[in-house]
């Protein structure tokens, strides 16, 4: 390819914002033998913490995981979260833990801005990611060093996807359109 | 400013990724001489189409509203959603009802990123948002008829900002990052 052929949705190396939106997938099985420089799991870590948040209350805390054995025993807090003991960083979404249904669910919807903010800083740099919940709040806490009245509430792990790089996905795996997007009214 | 020098952080006329995440800020007042293109209004709603879910459930419907009348009527389903009624388009997220605790969390949790998904194709295009919740589920089911057991959970109000163009923020308002994002453990 010469060099004044750039490859498509591309540019400065990095991705158009509407590539990376279509990039973007779950990405459960990474290289093994590359890791995510530390500068770009900076960017994913500080789009994080520029997410907006409910009043900009910004309740949670970011914990990133690089260490292999660390990686391995964090896998285990729930059982579809195997991706995290291969993946070259796992962030842990801190939140405080509270009885008031309400405050949880402002919380969930916030940690959701989070893990899109971080998915998409790291699809624009070629890194698949996954989101996986938590079952086994005692060992995550023990894990991680958690206080008492702290919870993790999602694991996103990060890697360069095993299989191929992050290209548009023209189709992705969704309900049609026309039902997911009305005008006006239901 | 010659055709050589391309504006900085855009590409094709559009954001790189990095910049769409650090320009994307609350917009409350919407310029109201500027609609929406139709073609870019699409983009945000595939965007949240795009979105990933838990489970890949998709347990929402994003409604499109663009008519003033109708944006002025739904602003009132809150007291701080008043941004709603001089948005050029407003996008309200409903989901089914639900009793279950974990499964309205988990609701929230995509819903969150469905937004970020949203806010990040909009900015991208130099198009503001801001979110609010919904106080009056009565309201809001009778203008966008929702059925009985679908609730609008938030509203993404969307307009180029009054006030200046979007562009990258060096610092947000946000709490120290050395707090947000930690290392290893706590």
């Amino acid at each position: 390819m010469g060099a004044s052929r750039r490859p498509r949705g591309r540019c400065n190396g990095r991705m158009e914002t509407w590539d990376a939106i279509r990039a973007r997938r779950n990405v459960r099985a990474f290289a093994q033998d590359r890791a995510i420089a530390p500068a770009d799991l900076d960017l994913n870590l500080e789009a994080a913490w520029r997410s907006p948040s409910s009043m900009n209350q910004q309740a949670w805390t970011f914990i990133a995981v690089t260490e292999r054995d660390q990686l391995k025993e964090l896998s285990e807090v729930w059982q579809y979260a195997e991706h995290v003991a291969g993946s070259a960083a796992t962030i842990a979404f801190i939140a405080p833990a509270s009885d008031d249904p309400e405050t949880r669910e402002v919380y969930q919807y916030d940690l959701g801005q989070a893990t899109m903010s971080i998915m998409l800083a790291a699809a624009d740099r070629g890194i698949g990611s996954c989101h996986a919940a938590v079952g086994d709040q005692a060992r995550a806490r023990e894990l991680l060093h958690l206080p008492e009245d702290q919870r993790c509430e999602w694991l996103v792990s990060l890697g360069y996807p095993a299989d191929r790089p992050l290209a548009p996905i023209a189709v992705p795996d969704r309900r049609p359109l026309g039902d997911v997007v009305r005008r006006g009214h239901w």
